[in-house]
């Protein structure tokens, strides 16, 4: 696969909330992005407050943006701020550095997109997003 | 019903898509927002352009913050231009003032949410709006 | 009086909306500012769509920003369209050129504030506004 | 109550600033938002000082943006600092993560809107947030 379709996307959406509803998550909002960082689909469940769709779309930007998941980014957020925060400065604000941000990769390792998963524990949230994106036989990078 | 929930978000969609094929239109993204111009859903089909989420939203956005559809902005635009520039302005540029943003409302004149929908013309577009939010029952105010 | 109150605001809220309830107009909001610019009282009423206190806000910052209502910025919006983009761009897109925005004066011509109305026509924003001034004794300045 | 109404939203800032003035604080600024995060009231005291409406509002925003009251985003701003920041930066730098901004829920959990007080400590323009939540018999989550 090439490219990700708004149908893969649908269905790695449906496996993470399936995921979330076996584990009781609280409501999540969940974001795929194609590879160029543009939003294919944005799902917020009843009860996810306001500004979770710039959280998980800012999470999976993230990943997109250093070209691992956001749980590097995480790290590096302690271990070295200045360049996380200079990151946010130079994407507009944009970037989420925390967990569950995850990259979507094929099996030659070719970045397809990102998930983004806001609302539980940010481990949580990253469990989510690996778990859709095993459902469709692809490859999940957490960072 | 005082609150949209994502489950109504996805059957407005969907109707909206059906119209759209219907129709034979090129790739649409459709946008639900809540009341407050917070997105529930947003599907980009695969070919829409890479701005299409910020155009569907926008339009979406533009309809809730003067509490009309967006044909009334496309108006205003020509009449009064200044008034939208401005409104542009104020909402940092997040208002995009023509027809396929339409308000959702129930009976009682109550408004729910918004659709905005890009990708063909913008008549066309509020088309796909209009039978999105029909299907459901709901009331549609194109502006 | 140098300086207006938080009560004296209070009253010209008070009175502008039982002008527009006179009226029958369209749900309100009144948004006003000291001298400064900055809000002293905001008011939205039911129904009143979501970008109403930016407009309303923004009208009576546009007095404020050239030292006359917003009439004045209206007709300068229609005769040079380029000073009114550029004052737009000065201020961080926070103006609203269009009637509705009226200084507040004392006897003596000192600007002590301004109020921003929107909701109905802008005709019927100010003169709103006008009477809410007028209910405190002071002197309205529509441009 | 499935919304919060202005006449609602002025009982809550007048039993807040009632609070204030038995614990005689420092001039206070009074934001009310509705769920989605739009301002219905804002009140200024004569004396409060003039970025305090941008404080109240975004202490407001900040409870409504992640779900909770702004004492959870003042902890989080102590463990993991980095994802404050790029919550300040996703949101436009609209929010204020320090105590005072506090959730307005009904009985059965659903948000109704939010209140955000400063001019005191945060603590003091806390604890004004939630005498003013309870005199309408509503809940306050403080986070």
């Amino acid at each position: 696969m090439s490219k990700l379709t708004l149908s893969t996307a649908e269905t790695i959406t449906s496996a993470a909330l399936e995921k979330a509803a076996e584990l009781k998550l609280k409501p999540l909002t969940v974001a795929v992005l194609d590879a160029g960082g543009h939003t294919m689909l944005l799902k917020r469940q009843d009860g996810s407050s306001i500004m979770r769709p710039q959280i998980a779309t800012g999470k999976a930007i993230g990943a997109l943006a250093v070209g691992t998941g956001t749980r590097w980014l995480n790290a590096n957020a302690e271990s070295r701020p200045h360049f996380v925060n200079a990151l946010n400065g130079a994407s507009g604000g944009a970037i989420i550095p925390v967990p569950g941000g995850v990259l979507i990769k094929d099996g030659s390792g070719e970045t397809l997109g990102a998930v983004g998963i806001t609302g539980d524990t940010s481990d949580n949230d990253e469990a989510c997003a690996v778990a859709g994106i095993e459902a469709v036989a692809l490859i999940a990078d957490c960072g």
